[in-house]
């Protein structure tokens, strides 16, 4: 039997902090009528409640840290506020949306980062095969679509703050078996630019043997390098296809050409 | 074809409050092994994290007002971090539990409170005919547990403060075409009482004829008869049982006695 094709989309602060942004990014995806999942960053929004609220973040050289008081103040706003705002926001596009964190269902499991030089507290790693893809699988199934906050659990009873693109591959990659995946990541950018200072310059596809000679030529921004590791990582896990390019034109073709950067194997 | 057994749990702020209530409460709850929902109400410690952020809560004639502030204070504060906590202690105990809200696969749809002398801002009133039954039916008969935070939403991209016994009581209603569902009130005292000042005085059963009996007598204690006023309009819609009691009692023995007060036809 043929794979069912599955979009799993990653929005970050840059979508989440702005409303218009938000607004219209979630019209696009309320649109797309395949199985979908939808993983959210947290924006600026929890470092500004945590200051009103006299939480301040912590940092060890430079790496935040994730303690008792910064893991209940992501809980709350990434796993209420920002999570149902979306949800409600989505309900009503018709959109049947379900806010998730990775503890509901059991959905994501994690361990908390094992402390080596930095202990950065409440911070969860993620492993792809411990993934319980049949909650998901239901969900969809019923064409309710999954929309993650960046959290996880230890099966102990703690949330844990996880980086929402390792959500995102994570759950890319778990659903891999049973769909054709495409993983989409919206960032600031239209997507890979072989010139970092001029947003036309975007290169439209890239798969292992262009970005060989990408890097050979030291085109490359080296912020992007690390994004286009993980997606040619998640390809070599399963994923069919890996988008990367700005939230307001990487949907309105999704199904078939998107402006952004196409990356596969 | 017989239905099938279903428990609808209702906890407020006195086990929500005390972290060994909630503690004892919750592996008494995940022993339970019929299908369950557990609705939790908020607790002090929205007002608490709202007054760490200078959102103060509004009054008007007593009556307190869910203004924009204060429904992100909720949707933050039962949405997440209590939800959330309670949902990854539960799998701890190894109950597959899912955090919801009414806004998450709009099983609870409903409307902003119309404003006759008082605004009540975003408060959610319930239609229970309105409710969605199939996702929960979906979630159960996956062996998964839905933990209901006392939030809905209005179907255009808000959400709305609902009280928690209307969630339990419109969720019990609504899933009773499916299941026999015995709703449980948890509460500070053991049951209903014969002398509010004596504990021991548990009214072990009530039907129709004996409440009847009870308010003629003048010996129920005014703040009782709401309470079981709702339990029997929820008995008229169809809910098998209701039972109202200590949480630190009623769940040990849930399939059958227990050792608050069971109302009934």
């Amino acid at each position: 039997m043929e794979k069912k094709n599955l979009l799993v989309i990653k929005i970050g602060g840059n979508v989440i902090d702005n409303e218009e942004n938000l607004c219209n990014f979630l019209e696009d995806f309320s649109a797309i009528s395949q199985h979908k999942i939808l993983i959210h960053g947290g924006g600026k929004i929890a470092t500004k409640i945590g200051e009103q609220s006299g939480i301040q973040s912590k940092y060890i050289n430079g790496r935040r840290i994730t303690d008792d008081a910064a893991i209940d103040l992501v809980t709350m706003v990434y796993g209420g506020l920002v999570n149902k705002k979306i949800v409600a926001s989505l309900q009503s596009l018709h959109c049947n949306a379900i806010g998730l964190t990775g503890a509901d269902g059991n959905i994501i499991p994690a361990v908390k980062r094992p402390v080596k030089e930095i202990d950065f507290g409440w911070v969860g790693d993620v492993d792809t095969h411990k993934i319980n893809t049949a909650v998901l699988d239901t969900l969809l199934q019923n064409r309710i679509t999954p929309v993650f906050a960046p959290l996880t659990h230890d099966g102990s009873s703690h949330m844990l703050n996880t980086n929402a693109d390792t959500i995102a591959s994570s759950l890319a990659v778990a659903l891999s078996e049973k769909y054709k995946v495409r993983l989409i990541y919206c960032f600031e950018k239209k997507g890979v630019l072989e010139n970092v200072a001029d947003e036309s310059s975007v290169i439209r596809f890239i798969n292992k043997q262009i970005y060989k000679t990408l890097l050979s030529q030291g085109k490359l921004f080296e912020g992007i390098i690390p994004k286009i590791d993980n997606a040619f990582a998640a390809i070599d896990a399963g994923v069919n296809q890996v988008v990367i390019g700005a939230a307001e034109k990487l949907l309105q073709n999704c199904a078939g050409e998107t402006d952004g950067t196409l990356i596969s194997a």
